[in-house]
C-alpha cells in the first residue's frame, strides 16, 4: 500500500494546472474528465505518487459542494492496494464505514472506493486499484 | 521532487495511531515530539512516502489552531527536494509567498519551509530536505 495520489479540489482547473506546474516544476501528465463524478482532473507525476487536481464541471458536483463548504484545498488521499475488494472487506471488518461497498470506476484507469472521513480523523481516504486489461 | 509525506492534524495522537494502524495495515514507524512547534508526531511508511499524524501538545500549537478552525483532517503535503534553498529561491521568483525564507528544522531529520496556501489553491505546501550528517 502506497500513496497513489492526493486529490486537490480547485475552482478553476486551468489556473490550478498553471500554479502546480510552477510548484512542482514539471509539466502536467494528463487531463481526464470523469462524467459520472462531474469533475475534470489533471495529474502530475511526483515520484511514485501523483498530484490530482479536481475541478467541478457542474454545480451539483461533489467537488463544487466541497469547495462551497470548505474552500479549495486537499480533498482526499488515495492509497493504491493490490486487491480492493479484499481491503474493503478487511476495513469493513475493522468497523470502518465504506462509502462504496462495490468499487466503482474512477479516473486514471482505477477502481476506487472511499472510507468515510468521520472514522479517519477527518480524512477522506480513497482506496484504488489499477484495472486490469481483461476487466469490464 | 516526490511526496515525502502528508500531514494529518488530529486531536488525540494515540487514538489516531490506532486508527491508521488499521487503515494502513502496518505498525507505526516512529513517534517524535517537535518542541518548537508544540506538536507530537507519528509516522507510517507507505511506499516512498509517509503518513504523518500531528497532535498538539499545547493549546497555542498551530495544529490546535488548525483543528479549532477547520476540524481534524489533512493539514499539509510535503515534497522532498534536493536543494531546499534553491527551491525557495525558484518559487519566490515565481511569485509564491514563502513562510520561511530560511528553512527551519522539522520532524524526521528535515529542513523545512512552507508555501502560503493562498497561492496554492488552499493547500499548505511544505518543502523538505533531509539534513546531512555534517549540518548543524
Amino acid at each position: 500500500m502506497h500513496i497513489d495520489h492526493i486529490g486537490i479540489a480547485v475552482k478553476d482547473l486551468q489556473q490550478a494546472i498553471d500554479t502546480y506546474k510552477k510548484i512542482l516544476n514539471r509539466p502536467c501528465l494528463k487531463t481526464e474528465t470523469v462524467e459520472s463524478e462531474k469533475v475534470e482532473t489533471a495529474f502530475f507525476q511526483t515520484g511514485e505518487s501523483k498530484v490530482e487536481l479536481l475541478g467541478p464541471t457542474d454545480s451539483s458536483s461533489v467537488i463544487q459542494k466541497f469547495i462551497d463548504k470548505k474552500g479549495e484545498g486537499i480533498h482526499h488521499v488515495a492509497f493504491e492496494v493490490e486487491d480492493i475488494k479484499q481491503e474493503i472487506k478487511r476495513l469493513a471488518g475493522e468497523g470502518f464505514t465504506i462509502l462504496n461497498e462495490q468499487p466503482k470506476p474512477g479516473a486514471d484507469n482505477k477502481l476506487v472506493a472511499f472510507l468515510h472521513p468521520k472514522d479517519n480523523h477527518g480524512v477522506l481516504v480513497e482506496l484504488c486499484q489499477t484495472r486490469s486489461a481483461n476487466e469490464g
